[in-house]
């Protein structure tokens, strides 16, 4: 294979989604040294912007020389210390992940479980976390992306400074595509992904942490097991003195810098209404298909639809067929919802109507050739009826 | 600030690298999934492509998802288990790095040091192997950026083998951009970066791994202390079975895969032969200048041109004026070398004879202006007598 030509796709999994031209144009203007003027001006921009959209003062406000994963064991790797209690919600495989990446940096794990597609019960965290001797920390995920289920968190927080651990939340997915509120929620750490809602390129993870949080990491009693991670050394570079810590990654930058220009001149709240009704617009087109929403109403992420699997249907070749015949990518159920929900994601720029409407259409062609038929003018009629 | 206009650099710091047109380009092109087959079979070709540039047939050889910083953490999590003796050699802030992260990885350092600007000696490193006790893991810089030295490495990999420890190397700096020899060299754990001689932005770390580290790795008794850069995780998802692990930075995997096509073009020996040339041009060039390279001859690095900044000289003044009246980067020295050399990068993209003119010119016109009047045509003359 020689230089590279893509397929053009409509992402319409649970991302990357959609990247906006202005973002890709951003990507490809001239590289700048890391201590350049001008990048550490932008860097400042991009924190600030960063700080806008999560909805914080805080300081410690940076996007993450990885992806979402990296921001997962930034927060982990920084406020764990060996054999402090960490007591995190699980109902899919991001809370399943925290549990790992929390073990690895010496943590003692307490599991609060949920059947997969149903939210963390308050009463079943503050049970948990009255039998700790004292948790450190309590997690959860706020947009379950493998599931599609959408987390209340307000409840829980407040359950976890009662105890006073520092409380965590993974916005992966839900960050600039509905509420996230991290002052207000009092969220001491928080990471997300910029190939979600954000809608830039995979390969950064915006993450804030607040001074109360990086008070017990400042006083840490060995240094976190992770060097290039290490929260007190980026923040050296990141609005501090500008010491060097590692290169930047400069590219990735400017279009997570583009991308939030584009959220702002968008406005959060009008982001927001734009998620929910394409979400809204896509459950009652599904519906008419024989797709239902495989998240009770009331806790759906407006972001990832899961719904179900019609009985006998063969999910891998639906997902086959669209991705093939019509360019478009949706996602599989993952760990225990394998082969049982489809999951589609509305994230960023690949939240419009257009796209459901066109995802709709192609679902209707694609479920007649493997013997269940659909209507299409009803079910785009359905989608329509919410605009 | 809103959309972004960098300004046009040309850099010749110690990295970032100019990118190539085609490099940008390719960034730019429309993202497709993580688990898109187009993008799996581009993967296959990067790591192919790696596999060719490091001289290699190790099957875990991958781009990992971070900055070269990323690929030492890498190299060393998964390697190093607690307790264990990691020797390594320290003569620039690489190492010192290493040593550092060697440690949060609960490694029990052993260091062998040389005097910045000078090469680890093989027989301290020797002596320094005969009283462990079992060393797992014998490291080294082999382009050390931070003073321009480039470590000899096979008698010192000899030496390693002999104690059946593990052979690491850093080529942060040198890969692509002189020989670099994985397989003939007996080097079991190598990282790289992609924003120095393979000219592409900063993001990702190219890694390495022999069949024999990898058993090492498989045998851990227990698991490495960072689950975002787990090679046993990371290898289900590239050339395994595609288990999602974490979102690739799919734009960031382009770049690099158009910097290793055009690495192919220009054939290996090419290359290393232009960046040869023009780091002669280059000294030869400086030294008329009054500034002398501060590396012996024979370990030199071609790529990063270490030069003594003369007595009198406010280097900052230089560097500040090279940037903001030329448009050209340097960099300042590192550590106890702040202050007292400039490093020159000519690396990838950045070393033509174009730039090596421009920048003498540059480094004349500004040094006469600080005081140290310098021949601009005698310059270039001797730069000339190289090509």
């Amino acid at each position: 294979m020689r230089s590279l030509y893509p397929p053009t796709r409509l992402l319409l999994g649970p991302g990357p989604s959609m990247v906006h031209p202005r973002v890709s144009a951003a990507m490809a203007r001239p590289i700048v040294g890391h201590l350049d003027p001008f990048f550490l001006r932008l860097l400042d921009d991009v924190q600030a912007r960063l700080r806008t959209v999560f909805r914080t003062a805080n300081r410690m406000t940076l996007p993450i020389s990885g992806t979402g994963s990296a921001g997962m064991e930034t927060c982990l790797a920084n406020a764990v210390e060996e054999g402090e209690e960490v007591v995190i919600g699980v109902n899919g495989v991001f809370g399943t992940r925290m549990c790992e990446v929390a073990r690895r940096q010496g943590g003692n794990v307490v599991v609060v479980e949920a059947p997969w597609g149903e939210i963390i019960d308050p009463d079943d965290m503050r049970r948990a976390l009255a039998q700790c001797r004292k948790p450190a920390i309590v997690a959860l995920v706020h947009a379950e992306t493998s599931t599609g289920v959408l987390q209340p968190v307000e409840e829980i927080s407040a359950a976890a400074r009662e105890k006073d651990a520092l409380f965590l939340l993974d916005t992966v997915t839900s960050l600039a595509g509905c509420d996230v509120e991290i002052d207000s929620w009092q969220v001491d750490l928080c990471y997300s992904g910029t190939q979600k809602c954000l809608s830039a390129p995979p390969g950064l993870s915006p993450v804030t942490v607040s001074e109360r949080a990086m008070a017990k990491i400042g006083a840490r009693k060995s240094p976190a097991r992770s060097w290039y991670l290490d929260l007190g050394l980026l923040g050296g570079y990141f609005g501090g003195e500008r010491v060097y810590h590692h290169t930047a990654p400069i590219a990735m930058v400017y279009a997570l810098h583009e991308a939030l220009c584009l959220v702002e001149e968008e406005g959060l709240p009008e982001r927001f209404a734009r998620h929910e009704r394409n979400h809204l617009a896509l459950i009652a087109g599904l519906s008419v298909l024989g797709l239902d929403a495989a998240v009770a109403e009331g806790s759906r992420l407006p972001m990832l639809n899961s719904v179900r699997v019609p009985e006998g249907l063969d999910d891998a070749a639906l997902r086959g067929a669209l991705l093939h015949r019509h360019g478009i990518e949706i996602g599989a159920g993952l760990g225990s919802l394998a082969g049982k929900v489809l999951r589609i994601g509305l994230m960023g720029e690949s939240s419009t109507p257009e796209n459901v409407r066109r995802l709709v259409t192609a679902l209707c062609a694609e479920l007649s050739r493997l013997g269940c038929p659909a209507d299409t003018e009803e079910a785009l009629a359905e989608c329509d009826r919410v605009y």
